[in-house]
């Protein structure tokens, strides 16, 4: 028989189907057992009871993340046995159950609330939950969301490369990589430079690598690997331009998101970010310090970070804000500074319910003045020799920006670390199991 | 004044516009100059004369490749100068140029046909070329038609790691990383036992991350690091479910390209694939070999890739071609045996115009055997242990495949070497720019 989606079986009653999935609850009552059967459309309640006596004898076997084929009929649920949500008026009557895959004894309750570390151990298992799946949709829908937006404004994909030669922009520090015949190659902390090159070839380019950070920090919000969402754009008058392409994308983003999932901001405890101001608020970063009442300084502390955030949803109804003018010291070489706010770029970053989720602005387009902004970082021009070319045959007005999909994801549906947005998150003492026992001390 | 595309030009005669873009080719007559326009969705003949003297003398300055706003008329051109082709009937006349960025003497003529090694060298430059933009203006449609077509079909993406504990496969040659803390780390070379984990969240799921491989080849179908097309889809029958799949997504990643860039085939001096055959030729292993009268080998040899596929387009109008049955010594553990001829994997590769560009199969599900496998492959289970939970908590029959991205994209255009269908292609001796001098040789 022909497999039924679980998700599908609304409008089967009084039919006899056949649903595949795993057993997600099993509570076995003698001679009545009740199974949970969960496949990636849906969840509905199978009875297994003394009238299909092989079928009870089966399912009695089973524990929870077996994987079973079920045959049986689509009957109503008893008026006051009715519960809310999907499938939530009808129940199975099991005629008949193959098992696919025996699960052996979980190491823990799975609704149980687990500490990080364990949630990690035990990720294959630990990303089944209702969370886990609600967490990885969204980040799915999200992506995909963002190639959306951008190709409908004529963006084109390219695939930027995570082996270089070198840690060109010379600020995060970057894996090294042991290359053949003893060279050493490097991982890309940015498409940066990528990027820019391929706006010479199709003005408007997006690219949504994956990027690689080595240094030492053990925070809430770093990431060692971590997805970015990049896109570039030629022929703008400034970074505003830049600014409100990537509201629009950050927009759709969150339709995507909210219109999709709509029960994971229920699920997590959170709801959907608020965007009242069109556009969204934008502010100098000395007007932020002065709104603030702190000292001037290059950066906003994580602290700032969070109150400018909760200035903007008590005062602008939105969840994000746009930083603008970070000062040149604090910017890469390639920033463009602004003619009329000497000392501070045409940069900015976007926070997100207290968290710096895109960093952006307008890039130097001229070949004479961006060496000079590389010299004028002690860096050497002759290291970037190739990503020069791109600028001495012909570049135009252009900037970009490049969004954390992780952090995104995290402040989306409000989890208080951005490691639980990542499948597979590599840290200082961590790839998929704990490293060796020494790490972490030094 | 508002830019206005050049691609959208067609109905602006007799209308004054301004056109932004770099200078494709420029033709000085003295008196008269002629200048080819270029942006994102076209070219446009600007003509400069001294009834606009201003222009005329900017326009002398330009070089190739230069970056320009000009504002002008549109005219129809006279009948006996028309040229074939989007804007062939009009041509701008210039009233004012504004140079954004001036492009140095290009280094050659970017007609000419270059040899590999200058055209990567100068690949800022050459991948800007008609020829450059149409191989990887194919390439962005080819990966975003994979992923619709998933989506289509109900399979979620996720991002899978590029930094991971060991070459577990055992296969290909992984690059060692420098953790922290003196830890190795390897690069992964597929997201094989990833995907699997992901079998057991969402069902159905793909992802297109980079991979890399450190074997020391030196041919015109390897890569050190390329982007791979990758699906995993549970509660199939067996690997002729995935195969299915696969042809439905190849075909609409053909078709996508077909549509959307017919004249790159021209460009190229190639056609759009055949494919009459439906579903595609599907051989056993030993079939082909026996059909192109060779000894039975445990895989096939580039020239019997080739000789299957020129049979193949010959005798069944298909450029495409499933070979099946690859040997239980050849593909790796986690292939399924098949039940009905022992010694023999449901394992496949697709074969494109005489290159493999995809090989899958359908997966082990079962624990016990799983674990019986990589022993009898000489592997530590203990190393698999992270992925190992999957299956201990129950995973369906499963299968999936991983396609190359740049051999689906040479095999597309005709491309001799995969490395012109790869954006700054990392091999042997060259990241962007030559390694030292001193590699190549051993």
């Amino acid at each position: 028989m022909q497999r039924t989606l679980i998700g599908k079986l609304g409008g089967q009653v009084g039919q006899t189907v056949s649903i595949s999935g795993w057993v997600d609850v099993r509570r076995d009552h003698g001679k009545l057992l009740f199974l949970n059967i969960r496949d990636r459309s849906g969840k509905v309640q199978v009875i297994c009871a003394t009238n299909h006596p092989e079928a009870l004898a089966e399912g009695q076997k089973l524990k929870p993340e077996s994987v079973v084929r079920i045959e049986g009929v689509v009957n109503e649920r008893p008026a006051n046995m009715r519960t809310e949500g999907v499938n939530g008026n009808i129940e199975i009557e099991a005629v008949s159950i193959a098992v696919l895959a025996q699960a052996q004894e979980l190491p823990f309750d799975m609704s149980a609330s687990l500490n990080l570390d364990t949630y990690l151990d035990y990720l294959p298992l630990t990303m089944r939950t209702e969370r886990g799946r609600a967490i990885f949709g969204v980040q799915a829908t999200a992506i995909g969301a963002f190639r959306k937006a951008l190709m409908k404004e004529q963006f084109t994909e390219f695939q930027s490369p995570a082996l270089v030669g070198g840690d060109a922009e010379g600020g995060a520090a970057a894996f090294a990589v042991d290359y053949y015949y003893g060279e050493k190659a490097y991982l890309a902390t940015s498409p940066q430079l990528y990027k820019q090159i391929m706006v010479g070839v199709f003005e408007r380019v997006f690219s949504t690598p994956k990027v690689f950070r080595g240094e030492k920090h053990s925070t809430t919000r770093h990431l060692s690997e971590y997805s970015t969402l990049d896109f570039e754009m030629g022929f703008i008058t400034d970074h505003r331009d830049v600014m409100a392409m990537l509201e629009r994308v950050v927009r759709a983003m969150a339709e995507a998101v909210v219109s999709g999932h709509g029960d994971a901001f229920k699920l997590l405890g959170t709801k959907p970010p608020l965007v009242n101001a069109e556009p969204f608020p934008i502010m100098k970063l000395r007007e932020a310090q002065k709104t603030l009442g702190v000292a001037e300084e290059p950066d906003l502390e994580p602290e700032h970070e969070r109150a400018i955030c909760e200035w903007a949803k008590k005062e602008k109804g939105s969840d994000f804000i746009f930083i603008t003018h970070y000062p040149v010291s604090k910017r890469p070489f390639y920033t463009y500074e602004d003619e009329d706010d000497k000392g501070f770029t045409k940069s900015f970053d976007l926070l997100f319910r207290g968290l710096e989720i895109t960093t952006g602005g307008q890039r130097v387009h001229d070949y004479d003045t961006l060496v000079q902004k590389a010299l004028d970082k002690g860096l050497d021009p002759e290291k970037f020799a190739f990503y020069l070319q791109a600028f001495k045959y012909g570049m135009p007005p252009h900037g970009g920006s490049a969004t954390g999909l992780e952090r995104f994801t995290a402040r989306m549906l409000n989890l208080p670390n951005v490691k639980e947005a990542t499948l597979f998150p590599r840290d200082l003492n961590r790839i998929d199991t704990l490293l060796s026992q020494d790490t972490g001390k030094e």
